[in-house]
């Protein structure tokens, strides 16, 4: 079975957790015998539900401990499941372990940007633009992409582009991307010269005005600012939250806000509308990938159990999804639902 | 008379200047003899007509020399009529004297903002936010506005408020607004207790993403981010340009742009639609004022020339706008010639 969808909602001016439990009576202090294999998992939202920025929320490192055996290994299979990214899910596993206290495996952390892997074949070999803040550009080269450039690298080689760039300075947490490096002179991969295959949205943007400005020349161009139209290449957003919960006590304007704006500009300088394609929660493809990785971690769990032969049957009564956001989290494992029954 | 509305149109992918010409045989050669009262006006754009970026475009310099006399005294009243800014039309009139080698007076450059003056009564001694490229708070300032603080510092005030904020720096150019200087850290105005009472976009924004996001604080707040709602502070823009021409080859996105990302953003996470005003070409309010400020040129251009006595009275038969956007140079002289007429 897939996401249940039978749960209580208990909701606050900044959102308590959502708990999507089964209808029968199941809680998670009914953790399995050592003789037996789980028979749920758990996917976890970050943001707002185990951590407000960096900080951990409640007792979510105990709560996490309770999921490992006493020997470390891990005894129900649960993963993060959310729409924030902008570093290697690598990277991302490793600063969870340290900011939660356990051991959190790569595979363990599905982040906004995770489904992109599943484009490589299309644009493995082809030129493309990544924007977002952390690292766009290093978590889809970790992916497989061979040409891919951040959108401030690639700004970089086009002189004007942005009329008020004379206005700000990135800092050097802000990958490449400044005239100031020789080296940028040289443009990577014929960037002024070839069309721009695709563009990512990966995470969130730092400069909206910048990156609505060059989408639009690389999108209402075919690919090369200022060159003659042709079609539209395709834009992919890792996620569309309209808000999210972060540090600051209301909610700040996610992803879904950046795509309103540069749509409703593009759409007003071209003659066609935007075409892009939206991942992250609540695209059902991200809960049916969360459950076939549930799947995987569930197999290595308690090498002692009863084994029936079939790893990959669904052993599964329930997968829990817990998160903040009922228009992502639970509208999500809903509409998961709802694709396994019809 | 006022802005002819009949003229000749000569675009090119580039948009040449668009002449505003009576349908009668003159021209400029035909200036005022000594004796004469100049008896037409002309009012020049500056962005892609007699500069493009720092550099004169063509022999506009030459051209405006021709303006004067050879005592130096100004012979033909002329002004500059953008919807730029970001800087005091005192140090604007100073730099295009520079750039241009006439001498240019404060009261010959009327730009995006300068329409703000006439909210000076309604909003002298109340806090008021002003953002966009240069030193938007100085030019409110000198407006006579006691209490503005730039959004930079204004955002500078509220931890957290700009969840991206660490992925950015903002250079000296940059008027205040980061929180590393101590004198932040004691608010002015009582910033984070009081309510704003107006936001002005004086000019181009350059953190299009955290402005949208603290714009939006504001106005569904009434006035004081994360407070209960009250009516929608007002919010003034200088100009709403959708492009406009700069250095690049490709016409930039402008204020008008982000108008619209902000008001889609806006209406998408708030109940009531965004209310607005824009001031700048093609506002007549804004050809209506270039007159005034001709006439009171024309009333010092040629001292031995003959005085009707009135110095007051309609003296000019014809007043050139040229520019280079139909959309705002001519469109705004029609509308001024209909208001006129009707």
């Amino acid at each position: 079975m897939r996401f249940r969808a039978a749960f209580r909602v208990c909701e606050s001016r900044n959102r308590a957790p959502l708990l999507l439990q089964p209808q029968a009576s199941r809680s998670f202090s009914q953790l399995p015998l050592n003789s037996q294999r789980p028979s749920f998992g758990i996917a976890f939202d970050i943001d707002g539900v185990v951590l407000r920025g960096r900080v951990p929320i409640g007792g979510s490192p105990q709560a996490l401990r309770r999921l490992y055996g006493d020997s470390g290994a891990l005894k129900v299979p649960f993963l993060f499941l959310t729409n924030g990214g902008g570093v290697p899910e690598t990277r991302r596993a490793t600063e969870l372990s340290e900011l939660l206290g356990v051991h959190i495996l790569p595979s363990q952390v599905v982040q906004g940007h995770s489904p992109f892997k599943t484009l490589l074949k299309r644009f493995e070999n082809e030129l493309i633009i990544a924007t977002g803040k952390g690292e766009p550009a290093v978590v889809m080269s970790e992916y497989g992409f061979k040409k891919v450039l951040s959108l401030d690298e690639y700004a970089s080689y086009f002189e004007n582009i942005d009329p008020v760039s004379q206005y700000k300075m990135w800092t050097a947490k802000q990958e490449s991307g400044n005239g100031s490096d020789p080296k940028k002179l040289v443009p990577k991969y014929n960037a002024t010269s070839d069309r721009v295959k695709a563009a990512f949205v990966v995470s969130d943007p730092v400069d909206w005005g910048r990156d609505i400005q060059v989408l639009c020349d690389i999108l209402r161009s075919g690919g090369l600012p200022g060159h003659k139209k042709t079609q539209q290449p395709p834009l992919y957003f890792a996620a569309d939250d309209l808000e999210y919960q972060a540090a600051f006590p209301v909610e700040r304007l996610g992803m879904g806000a950046f795509r309103i704006a540069l749509e409703s500009v593009f759409n007003r300088i071209h003659c066609n509308a935007l075409e892009y394609v939206s991942f992250g929660k609540p695209n059902p493809f991200v809960f049916k990938n969360a459950e076939a990785v549930l799947r995987q971690l569930q197999s290595s769990c308690n090498d002692n159990a009863i084994d029936n032969g079939d790893v990959g049957s669904n052993l599964f009564k329930t997968i829990y999804m817990i998160g903040d956001n009922p228009l992502v989290d639970i509208k999500g494992a809903q509409q998961d639902i709802l694709g396994f029954l019809f």
